[in-house]
C-alpha cells in the first residue's frame, strides 16, 4: 500500500498539484489534495507527511511523521499537544516570503516618510495641497529587529535608497549575509534604539520575543521615529503603541497584530501617525510566493525520501 | 556699486541665504531675498542674477545675465518673450529632485502593484481581507521615458527589487550610467510599449514629448500595464489614459497632469485603478532636495563668476 502524502492549501494550484504528485508518486506515495482541512481531517489516519499550516492535521494524524507549513511562523505548532505522534519534525516556509514582504516594508517606509495617507485623504476630497513636509529613507538610520530572509530582502532593497546606516539584530549577533552595516546581539537592542529612525520588525512569535517592544523599549525610540512591523503582532506592547501614536511621539505601519483580526476594541483603530494593513504583506496572492513555497516543499520531500536532512527544520524548542 | 543678484524662493532657509549672501559677497554681489514673486518685482532692474521659477522675474529684469530655475521643468522659459533681456541664459535644478521623486516612484508603483488603494478602503472600513491578488516588482518589464537624473535614480532603486528587465528611452539612444539594460531611440518607443509591463515617465514638457503617450501608443501597452507619470502632465493624452483605465485595460499613478490643481471636470476624477498625487513627488520639502538645490546654484554661481561654463545650462531650443 502507498504511503500518504496529504496537502491541504487551497492556494495550490494545478501545475503546484501536478508537481507534487508526481515527485508523491516517484517515492511511493500517493497524494491527497484538500482546499480546507474539514475534508483534509477525514484522511488523515494514514498520513504520514503533511503539507499545511494547521495544528488540527497534526493534531489528527496518528502515524505523521514530517509536517510542512506553507508559512513562516509557526508558533501554533510549538505548543503542548500539537502533535498526536510526538516523534513527528515540523518545517516551515521562511524563504518564501522574503521577497513579498521586503516590497510591503520598502511600499509602508515610503508611505508614512512621503505622509501618503495625508495626500490620500486630501486627493480624496478633490483638493490640491503640496506642501506636507515629507522624510526620505536616503540619510536615515534604520535597525532590522530579525535578520532571517525579510530582514535580509529588506535590507537588500533599502540599501539601493542610499540609508545612513543599516543595523541588524538577532540573537547571536552576527549575519553573513554582509547586508548590514553591523549586527549586533538583541542584548544590546536599548542601545540601538535610542538611533534608530525607522525600525523594521521581523520577528516570529516565541517567549523571548513576547512584548520585546514594551512601553520602556517604545519610550527609548527618538521622536519621530517609524515602527514597521511585518513579524508578529505580540512583540510589540500594543497598548503602549497606541499612546506613544496618539501622543503623536511616533510613527507605525503594522501588518500584524495580537489579535486578528484586529478586534473592533483595539487602541489602534483611529490612532493618528499609524498605517494598518491586515496581515497582507506575505500572503499568498503572489505567483512567485507559492512557486517557491511548493518548490521548497518538493526539496525537502526529495530530502525526507532519500534520508537527508530537512532543509527548513524548525526548532519546537526556539519556536523557528 | 555692488552687482545684484535676486533669490525670490520662499522655502530657502536661513542657513541656504546665509551661504547664499556669503557666496555672492565674495564676488561683489549684493544677494537680495524675497519670500514672492510680488516683493520681488520692485527691486528687478539692476537685477543681474535671479535664482527664481517664475517668468515674470526674467520678463521684468531689463539687465539679467542668468536666470537659475530651483526646478526641472522650465517650459515656461521656452515661450517668445519670457526674457526681456534675451542675452540672458537659463540653468535648471535637474539633478536635485531625482532622490524624492524616485522614491516616489518606487513608493506608487508598489501600491498599485499590491492594490494598496484598495486595501485602505478596507481598513478604513474596518473591514478584514487578506485576499486580493497583489503582483510584485520582481521578474515585471520596466521601461523608463526618460534616462535623466529621475530615470536613473529610479532605476537604480528598482535593480534591487529583481526586475526581469529595465530599458531606458531616450532621444540618443544611449546613456552611460550602466543602470539599465539596454537603452533605445525614442524612434523605437512603439515596439517597446508592447512589451512593457510598468512604465515610467519622466520627460520634460517640449514640442516633441507633447502627447507622446497618445491613444495609439497607450493601446500599445499589454493588459495590466501600470503608467508612472512623474514628468509633466501634457506628455500623455489624458482623455485616451481616461478611457483606458475605466475599461480596466490599464493602471496608472499619476503625479502631474495638463492642468494642475486638476480641474473639477477632468475624467480622471474617479477613475478605477489610478492613484493620483497632487505634483508632490519632487517637492521642495524635503530637506536633501533644498541642500542639493542651493548646492548646485551656488556651484553654477562660482563658475558664473570665475568665467567659466555653466554646469546646468539649458538649452532654449530643446527645452531641457
Amino acid at each position: 500500500m502507498d504511503r500518504i502524502l496529504v496537502a491541504a492549501i487551497r492556494e495550490l494550484n494545478d501545475a503546484h498539484k501536478a508537481d507534487i504528485a508526481e515527485a508523491a508518486k516517484r517515492h511511493g506515495f500517493t497524494a491527497l489534495f484538500f482546499d480546507s482541512v474539514d475534508e483534509a481531517l477525514p484522511h488523515l489516519s494514514e498520513a504520514e507527511v503533511i503539507f499545511g499550516q494547521s495544528v488540527r492535521l497534526s493534531q489528527n494524524a496518528p502515524k505523521l511523521r514530517w509536517l510542512c507549513s506553507p508559512s513562516a511562523g509557526v508558533e501554533q505548532f510549538t505548543a503542548p499537544g500539537a502533535f498526536l505522534n510526538p516523534d513527528a519534525v515540523l518545517t516551515n516556509s521562511s524563504g518564501a516570503y522574503g521577497v513579498t514582504i521586503a516590497e510591503h516594508v520598502v511600499m509602508v517606509t515610503l508611505e508614512m516618510l512621503r505622509k501618503q495617507p495625508e495626500y490620500d485623504r486630501i486627493v480624496a476630497a478633490k483638493q490640491w495641497r503640496r506642501d506636507l513636509p515629507v522624510r526620505s529613507v536616503k540619510d536615515s538610520r534604520i535597525a532590522f529587529l530579525g535578520t532571517g530572509d525579510i530582514g535580509r530582502e529588506a535590507a537588500r532593497r533599502f540599501r539601493a535608497f542610499d540609508p545612513a546606516s543599516m543595523v541588524g539584530v538577532n540573537r547571536s549577533g552576527s549575519d553573513r549575509s554582509g547586508l548590514f552595516d553591523c549586527v549586533i546581539n538583541v542584548n544590546e537592542l536599548d542601545a540601538a534604539l535610542k538611533n534608530t529612525e525607522i525600525l523594521v520588525i521581523s520577528l516570529p512569535k516565541t517567549q523571548e520575543t513576547v512584548r520585546l517592544l514594551d512601553k520602556r523599549r517604545l519610550s527609548l525610540l527618538p521622536d519621530g521615529a517609524l515602527i514597521v512591523n511585518v513579524g508578529r503582532g505580540a512583540v510589540i506592547d500594543e497598548a503602549a503603541l497606541a499612546e506613544e501614536l496618539r501622543a503623536g511621539r511616533l510613527l507605525a505601519a503594522l501588518d500584524v497584530f495580537e489579535q486578528e483580526p484586529l478586534p473592533c476594541e483595539s487602541p489602534l483603530w483611529d490612532c493618528p501617525s499609524l498605517l494598518i494593513t491586515p496581515h497582507i504583506s506575505g500572503n499568498m496572492t503572489l505567483a512567485y510566493t507559492k512557486n517557491r513555497m511548493v518548490s521548497m516543499f518538493l526539496e525537502d520531500f526529495e530530502n525526507y525520501c532519500t534520508g537527508r536532512p530537512l532543509k527548513h527544520m524548525v526548532d519546537l524548542k526556539k519556536g523557528y
